[in-house]
């Protein structure tokens, strides 16, 4: 038996860190879909040492002699091994640069705030979760800091990059301010638009859950991911979790409307596919898994937004839906379906807005979060701020702050950065749509049978099997010709929204 | 802050390691429960890696030097501290006992000889699964021998041990030939009384999953099981896992007969309840663990088979299932009820026999696994030692291996030491029975209502709370005045199976 190389040693190290994840990934899942209440403090401890047990894996003294030794011997790696490489020692850098006690006090700042949040938002008092906010924010500052400082980033991108790599605020920030110009003057045409369209009608219910199940556990399987590596239940909130093996997603069922749980369903069928068409040479290795946030974004939002609300797509699922839940067939009519599932409507909940007035609400965030990190804005000024913001590009003014800036979980846990993806997401959906179309003959003829093999095909080659071998920009431009663009966004919502005919 | 005591460390440590074993057994849990098959592979590797964690926390150095020094410290522990670290100690001892390679060699064969013996059962050919055995055997008796090496106890003995600490061939063989005796009577008798009975009227069904579910759901959680500290969910194989504070128990359905999940619930919530009144003061700690697997099953049995079959729980049963089922009431009386459920056959299958002959499938095990360790039996000869030593104590002879050596899998995993634990378990609970009866006032009267509590609080107190602290003999000596006396046993079967009248 040959000595392993230092490589060989980091691979391995990697692969066991890899596995204590998936196993709290699977714990994770099972506290949000299956645990009784009474499970929880012996899960927060489970979770607590599984992490614990990786990072202490990761911090090793002898991480750091591998890694010297194996960048010294690049020369002999192909290029999977070599950014593989590389992003281990990206994941060294972000493990070491934080000083444990700064950790430590991040994690019960982020908890104690959530669970004042969750009462805040309840009552809309905002004063009540401003002193644990005020120290939340007081920590990610040092969090952006010393991160910053280590991976030599500006400190709001070296927290946007723990999310999407290698995306900063110099590659969003034109792209949203040209998205902020095109929806002042779309936005008034689309709803114009509209307004002259045949209000839809709602399909009348109810319908029961378990017919809605069945009926999304089928739609799932249908657009590819398959029963033997995956599951779908039930949780508050609904996600994709799992590993790519054994996928798990989750909805919740609303027997007054089945729209809720079928297009959030295929929304995690987008995200689950992606885990089921990484590399498997590489599982379990940094390289190996998904290309970031945006990039998984993208493909939960390539499957609900793009081919799920297709007209093409549409009119093939307005008749499985009526076979499904019988009664009058009006409402299930394609066009009817795409009144309902494409309306665009100004509101006040980013989770709820329509694809257009969806951007809207992350670029504010996006803005108002660098002026706090910058500390350009303070905690107490937020409300305010965040008003005046959602005035200024959707011409409404929250009611109370429930409304507002205590809509979000993310800053209140913590997490700082996260937001572009959502709309980097969007956008790369449209753009790598418009790819598809052009080199797969035939990808909305299949669509209009139910059948996404030719899309799913396209994406497993110029998506999946990438897994993090490429940087976002890379991804885009290898998969469409070009880095990302909004303009096919723009275009996709043009077709969708300002054509005269229903696009 | 005070440095902690070389006690306290261990504690840690050992808090640590039976936090990543909870880890393990929800994992466990949700691979019989809910993993697609898909996710087998990495959840294997999971649960290995998971394995090693504990392992490693178990066999640094640093743990003999702790151990050495907390037990010079004794005299400031008090008797569950004492207890504890006397538990700690055994434990590293069977950590450290056996090498490396051996466990790795017994992982490898057990698992490839599991998977040959699904195949050898199902075509019923020893032949094929003998190879596979033999090298399990092997390895077995060297696990044994080195267990006993380092705990002092003879090879046999050793295994047990890690199942039932503290009980051995010694404790055993008496009471178990006691018991041989007691059967050559006892059978022919009851058969032959109860053949003078009427014959028993199955209820007619079907009776649907759903409904069935519901139920057994209620009457776990009417005997004691709170819903917010358990699921019961189906496996193929029902078993009670999980965590004290978030048991998992499950169940398989038949909608031809409802009584195969009903019993079967209640088996496990008996494990599940031991479970749930464990000492949480000691929870995470050697002695905070259930006493063993003897004292595991006369929790499941006293509430499944002294408790559930019961007189005085069969009439207040019988209406609650007319009233769930409805039809004909006539197979709903407890009379009837008794008559199918304290069935008396001689039959070839270990986990199909009814409680009088139960011990006999389990004493003739113990007799050949003894003679397959100390090397005077070959696994050559098992099937032909099989087939006589179940016509010597039941008069039948299997048809095929499938319904004889191959029935089980214990051993084909490699699983030496534990059968003795059914019928000790099911004497222990027979006298436990007897004593909580003597000591409670009322206790038929309640299960008569439906109502566990008098038994579930004498249990609570005099079994579940004491954790570990005791070995299983002073554990029944405290609870009933008497160490383990199958005389008990043997007053359970003579009330119930050979007085005139139905007991």
């Amino acid at each position: 038996m040959t000595h392993p190389s230092a490589y060989d040693r980091l691979r391995q190290r990697f692969e066991r860190m890899a596995t204590i994840h998936e196993a709290s990934a699977m714990l994770g899942w099972d506290a949000s879909a299956m645990m009784p209440a009474g499970g929880g403090q012996a899960r927060g401890d489970q979770l607590a040492v599984l992490a614990s047990l990786a990072h202490g894996l990761l911090i090793e003294p002898q991480v750091s002699d591998d890694l010297q030794e194996a960048e010294q011997g690049k020369p002999q790696l192909d290029v999977w091994q070599a950014t593989n490489l590389k992003l281990m020692r990206q994941a060294h850098i972000r493990a070491v640069a934080l000083p444990p006690d700064l950790v430590e006090a991040q994690a019960r700042a982020n908890s104690a705030c959530e669970k004042i949040w969750r009462q805040a938002r309840q009552t809309s008092d905002f004063a009540l979760v401003r002193p644990a906010l005020q120290e939340v924010v007081k920590l990610v500052r040092e969090q952006a800091q010393a991160l910053g400082e280590a991976l030599s980033l500006a400190p709001h991108d070296a927290l946007m990059d723990g999310f999407q790599p290698g995306i900063y605020s110099a590659d969003v920030t034109p792209v949203f301010n040209a998205y902020k110009t095109y929806l002042k003057e779309a936005l008034p045409r689309a709803e114009a638009l509209q307004a002259r369209r045949p209000a839809p009608v709602m399909p009348q219910g109810p319908f029961p859950t378990a017919l809605q199940e069945t009926l999304c556990r089928s739609l799932s399987q249908r657009a590819g991911l398959e029963a033997d590596h995956s599951r779908l239940d039930r949780s508050t909130h609904p996600f994709c979790g799992g590993i790519p093996t054994d996928v798990r997603i989750t909805t919740r069922y609303d027997e007054a409307n089945f729209a809720k749980s079928l297009l959030g369903v295929m929304h995690e069928t987008g995200h689950a596919l992606y885990e089921r068409g990484l590399p498997t040479a590489y599982a379990r290795q940094p390289v190996g898994y998904a290309a970031g946030m945006a990039a998984h974004e993208s493909q939960s939002l390539i499957i609900e937004m793009q081919a799920c609300r297709s007209n093409a797509y549409l009119g093939w699922l307005g008749q499985e839906l009526h076979s499904t839940f019988k009664g009058d067939a009006a409402p299930y009519q394609a066009s009817n379906l795409g009144r309902l599932w494409r309306r665009i409507e100004r509101g006040f909940i980013r989770v709820d807005a329509d694809e257009m007035t969806y951007p809207a609400h992350v670029i504010m965030r996006f803005e108002l979060e660098q002026a706090l990190i910058s500390g350009d804005l303070q905690v107490a000024d937020l409300p305010a701020a965040w008003n005046e913001a959602l005035h200024a590009l959707l011409g409404i003014t929250p009611p109370d702050d429930a409304h507002g800036v205590l809509q979000d979980i993310h800053w209140y846990d913590g997490l700082f950065g996260y937001f572009p993806s959502y709309t980097l997401g969007a956008m790369a959906a449209a753009q790598l749509m418009a790819a598809a179309r052009r080199q797969v003959s035939g990808l909305d003829a299949a669509l209009g049978q139910g059948d996404f093999g030719p899309l799913l095909g396209w994406l497993r080659t110029n998506v999946h099997e990438k897994g993090s071998l490429l940087g976002f920009n890379d991804l885009m431009r290898q998969a469409t010709g070009q880095p990302l663009d909004a303009a096919y966004f723009e275009a996709h919502l043009d077709a969708r929204y300002l054509a005269d005919k229903m696009a």
